[in-house]
């Protein structure tokens, strides 16, 4: 496992996004920028607790172009943000379905002059606020324009900071540590149910925070690749896999792995071979400028080779980083420039025959000469357990 | 711990849901419902996995008033969704940022003859889809109203089938006997972060499927009831809470207890009893036909003449199911009418000297004689470890 880095961020981190931020919304003519997001919040604030499972609260966060960040925030998390190094914190006892902090938000809006606001309005992004109570907030600036500013957000959310980074490899190489023993926990006879329970079990012990996502399907053929556990008992020649976003210090992994019990057959061995070529194809030809779309083409070009019959993912990776997916996609018409200090994942998967679904997965970090493993790179074969 | 019932729900389940709805829409005048968010979705159609965690694919489903609901989603989740009882399921493949199933869900819109559609637009509800997307479809239907039908979504979820309080009933039963327990897991000397781990491991061990909200505080002194653990080391005289919202077969508890690790000072003891003695107050009171605000009077009272400094969380309990909150709020304006069926927690919380906060909480079903018991009543006296 990688050294643990430290927890946290230094106010510099912030001070740093922050100014990023406002020297775009400047480029863009824009006052403020407007986020109601947990990531986004904690990723200019570094509030961070999963109390966001709860609807029942909004939560506001303005950037002005020239001064700090402002947190519109109930006053249940007024304890949290004071330890943050937000300083400006306004708050109301929410809930309050009759105005839960919508005219405080247009209270600060107003008096803090802002004329057009961007808000995160496009793809992967959404509103983490009732529809009603956005509608409210127009009504209540009237003379404000909301913009879309989603430009702002994925621009400097794609790219990680070496501290960011940190926190990456070291959530993957401890998933990689416990995909390594998996041998060691699991065996034919258990249900799915308990080779769950075992595997996340096995992450904490290793030291991860949480394994929010954790997803997996058994037996000779599977096509549902978000499956959650069932009561089926692995036997002799199943295939498993299991994917997982495990998290530290509130970055994520995302990767897979397949294993077969016993013996694998041979269409899933070639496919799994076909796979992990298409992977190392990507890795391959990955260096800051080329675009998502090559990295697509080139994995792909891979599984057409190798007799793919499709997939319904619809991409074959993404953005990886406080979320198990973030911007941009791996696709044939994303055309997302890649840079330095991106981390993606790579995920060539195929329909390999009827009924029957390999997926691979990688997580990875661009560097200046070409990629930087995250994940500890997996055999070109399945491992066989028992 | 209580039987462990079945997984899932039965077919006949969701198609009374769906009936339920179609009655209240019928009621409104509303050709068709309108749900993107993972509680509503899986609660008419059964769809369930963390997937949702991912934020770049949106997935929709309409309900429409005369006949079975309509899943538009991402193909990924086709394998998974052909599992439930739907039938009907257009997907395509996603992510297309620029298209991203806008286009299809206008087409089902139109083709439905759908005029007005509902929408839950109110507190406690979001859109989980791009707001330019949003823009984008109302421009598609143009004729069509979206009105809003927070209503609908609200009073069916906030009153529990026998089959959803005997997950709830579960998980609730699990957690108790998981805090019980903890005096054998804690001692003085760990970090928060080792007593964090122990009790999740120890929960899942237990046999809850996952552990998604945990947060806790150490300390003589502490406010923030949503905190992530530090590296802090238990002293002896440290009060300790832990609050879980722990998950079994996608129905979750929320509730907290509070620890003393060898002896509790006096303020504390006495803020516990306060608290303790208000959910008391709270349980004597609740039948079906009061209001929260009834329920929250009869909690604040009691708090009052223990000597509450106040309280920031907004609130003393509220609805609790497929999320860790729910409707309705106990609070002073609140005025939901109880009814047999609701899940509730009672959680009155106060600060009883500076800088301390005190927060008690149970899980409690209404029943036509009054409430029952879910999370196991804790003592009065905060439980003394070592």
């Amino acid at each position: 496992m990688s050294d643990m880095p430290p927890r946290g961020f230094p106010v510099e981190e912030y001070k740093t996004r922050c100014a990023t931020a406002q020297a775009k919304l400047a480029a863009l003519g824009l006052d403020a920028l407007f986020v109601c997001t947990e990531p986004e919040v904690r990723y200019f604030t570094g509030f961070h607790t999963p109390f966001w499972q709860s609807p029942t609260r909004p939560w506001f966060v303005l950037v002005p172009v020239s001064s700090d960040p402002i947190a519109v925030i109930p006053g249940i998390g007024a304890p949290m943000m004071s330890e943050t190094w937000i300083s400006d914190i306004r708050t109301w006892s929410a809930p309050q379905p009759e105005d839960d902090g919508v005219s405080i938000l247009a209270d600060v809006i107003g008096s803090s002059g802002f004329s057009r606001i961007g808000v995160p309005m496009g793809h992967e992004t959404h509103l983490r606020m009732p529809l009603a109570d956005w509608n409210a907030l127009g009504s209540a600036v009237p003379d404000v324009e909301f913009a879309d500013a989603t430009s702002v957000v994925r621009s400097m959310r794609m790219v990680k900071s070496e501290r960011e980074l940190a926190k990456t490899a070291h959530v993957c190489s401890l998933v990689s540590d416990g995909f390594e023993g998996l041998g060691d926990l699991l065996s034919v006879g258990m249900t799915e149910r308990e080779a769950f329970t075992a595997f996340r079990i096995d992450l904490l012990q290793r030291g991860a925070d949480d394994v929010p996502y954790l997803v997996g399907a058994s037996g000779h053929s599977f096509t549902d690749v978000i499956k959650q556990p069932s009561d089926r008992i692995i036997e002799p020649g199943d295939l498993l896999m299991f994917d997982t976003g495990t998290m530290w210090d509130g970055y994520s992994s995302d990767f897979d792995r397949y294993y077969a019990f016993g013996h694998v057959d041979d269409d899933a061995a070639r496919a799994h071979h076909v796979v992990w070529d298409a992977t190392e194809a990507g890795l391959n030809m990955l260096r800051p400028g080329v675009t998502t779309t090559d990295l697509w083409k080139a994995m792909a070009d891979v599984m057409i080779d190798g007799g793919s019959l499709g997939n319904d993912v619809g991409r074959l990776g993404h953005g990886l980083g406080m979320q198990l997916t973030e911007w941009p996609s791996n696709t044939s018409t994303d055309e997302t420039v890649i840079e330095e200090g991106m981390v993606l994942t790579l995920e060539p998967g195929m329909t390999f025959a009827p009924g029957r679904m390999m997926l691979h997965e990688e997580n990875i970090v661009i560097r200046a000469d070409g990629p930087e493993m995250l994940s500890r790179r997996a055999e070109r074969d399945i491992p066989i357990i028992g």
